[in-house]
């Protein structure tokens, strides 16, 4: 194997292979790349066994030579030393060749490099078959679903399925619903696909919105797998096991005290009034009533703090409630709307959050008991 | 105590002297900012008993109204919670009153902050006086002398004479030392002051070289502290105790292998090479000869490395040096210069580095063994 490549053409292909690599492994392989040079172009590959992404160069692309002088051939080669290396080379073009199956030679011009590198064939056997039926998203209608949902699943590993994405589709639209227990955000989209439901690992789906541009995103997903597949990119996930919790129990019903906010402002207030949330970190009061709006914080230790709403329209007599700042804070922003609602259905119900005029995506958040 | 105040200035005030105040100290009181309103205007003072900051703001400014309806009088304020609430508020002018002696109000139009204080008098007394002679420097000679001196220094405490600069003026110049026993840096300058040697802690010289801006400082320096004085601000810092080690002997008298180079493309060069100084890590060896100029590395786990040097000046005879990249790196950037000149002595001798066309600036810096 052998090629003489574009280097910052390569760089982007290798940023974009290592998301899937891990710092660490069981399996020394998973901390290579898999660079495969076939007559189409350079196939690169990394992974953690959980989470697989390929994604290609092609030989020439809109008449411009990207890769030349290739023999083909394939190879594994350390992850973390081709990365560095190629982003500090001075040099348009580089060059990578393998010797003695067991030495690959990287250079360019002024700097030679000899890594130790690993024959192709000791890399894992890894299923790469596509087998569901396809579902295709414009990038910014996936990128929203993302930002909306993903940051209430559970960043914890003891329930492997809060850390999933629940998708289900119903033949009339599809669901996305994410929660940590705690908070919940659902997202409807109008979607007219094979009726299906899946837990999708979190981290899969974040990896992709930040890996497409403006492509659009297929979603495959069959028994145990999920492909996303956009531009010259395919990423394999596995499926979470598992059944999701029946999330409808944690809706309220009906809402008797309804705020309407702009949500940057009320995010601005909460966030200078929670500075003194210490002994109690991070919760903050919220005061109705038809006199006024107020937030405010408490500490024996520190001190105290309020602030009151300025812009507001409430309806529902006199009420407080307790919660925590920042969930309050990303529920608010990713519902993307510049006024909000906050619906409560009791002191120690939870609470929701929609947008003024969208009702595709509810934020659900479980209060904690008034400290004072 | 009670005042109105521009918001962005007492900002400003409070960041200055917040940095000498730390994290934590076995001292509550020290964790506050000391203000006191006068009718000058308001001084503010933070200290770790080590480094002490006064800064002040007058009451007019270029006729312009800084701090308005005030009463004087003193007061201890937590400098973590009223630095966040100074910077969190919004409005342009920010109230701040002491009730009951121990209860401070910080408030804009919106925001009310209550915080526990302490009375004035809860500080310890600290030695304000300024007993020595002053030198001048001019805020870009000082903040050069600083940046070409201070990354020398030690920053560990098992030899705390390390982590000071040494200044030793002779009536007929002045001299600064810094030196971590592997590495010394040392600028001379022209300046015609009284004979006097200190040791000035690092951290107190880093930190008014980063809060001057376009003042002239003022040094005066007696027996046991040293204080700079820029702006409306005043720096304190004691001094190290014992004597500095005697330096000269570091540095050779004679080197018959002289290389120059250019600076940027050298330390280009050995970063790159150093990607793989894996075992021996950031140790590169350079080799030099008639035949050419060459810095590598090697590891047995991982690889080798090597790239020739284009652009070079050599005098001397075969010669291998293996030395830390980052000291060589730290060196070259100090001496400031495009060129830069390194001398060697012998394999095992400290070797040194100098700007083409400036002899006040001088690196010494003590190499490795050869690895291979």
């Amino acid at each position: 194997m052998r090629l003489s490549i574009n280097r910052s053409r390569l760089l982007k292909l290798l940023t974009i292979v290592n998301v899937a690599i891990g710092p660490k492994s069981p399996t020394p392989a998973f901390l290579n790349f898999k660079l495969e040079m076939t007559n189409g172009g350079l196939v690169a590959l990394g992974s953690d066994n959980d989470l697989t992404i390929q994604s290609y160069l092609p030989i020439e692309e809109d008449g411009k030579v990207i890769i030349s002088d290739y023999t083909c051939g394939s190879t594994l080669i350390s992850a973390k030393y081709l990365m560095e290396i190629i982003k500090r080379l001075d040099g348009e073009i580089v060059t990578i060749e393998i010797f003695d199956d067991v030495i690959v030679r990287i250079s360019d011009n002024k700097s030679n490099f000899q890594l130790n590198s690993m024959k192709a064939e000791e890399y894992p056997d890894l299923d790469l078959s596509i087998l569901g039926e396809d579902v295709a998203f414009k990038a910014d209608e996936f990128k929203k679903i993302v930002a909306q949902t993903s940051f209430a699943a559970s960043t914890k590993e003891i329930r492997p399925i809060l850390t999933a994405i629940n998708v289900k589709a119903t033949g009339e639209g599809a669901e996305f619903v994410a929660t940590d227990s705690y908070r919940l955000a659902k997202k409807k989209i109008d979607i007219f696909t094979h009726p299906f439901e899946s837990n999708i690992p979190v981290k899969a789906v974040n990896e992709v919105a930040k890996l497409i541009e403006n492509e659009d995103v297929v979603l495959n997903i069959s028994n145990n797998k999920v492909v996303f597949e956009f531009g010259t990119t395919k990423v394999y996930s596995r499926l979470i096991n598992g059944d999701f919790p029946k999330t409808s129990r944690m809706i309220p019903n009906s809402y008797p005290y309804n705020l309407q906010v702009n949500g940057a402002k009320f995010i601005n207030a909460m966030q200078r009034v929670s500075l003194l949330a210490v002994e109690r970190e991070r919760i903050v009061k919220l005061s109705l009533s038809d006199q006024g709006v107020e937030v405010s914080s408490k500490s024996e230790q520190v001190g105290s703090a309020n602030e009151a709403i300025d812009l507001y329209e409430y309806e529902g007599g006199r009420f407080d409630i307790s919660f925590n700042v920042d969930y309050v804070t990303d529920a608010i922003r990713a519902v993307q709307s510049e006024d909000v609602i906050l619906s409560f259905a009791g002191e120690m119900n939870a609470f929701r959050v929609t947008a003024v005029g969208d009702d595709s995506i509810v934020q659900i958040i479980t209060p904690v008991r008034n400290y004072y």
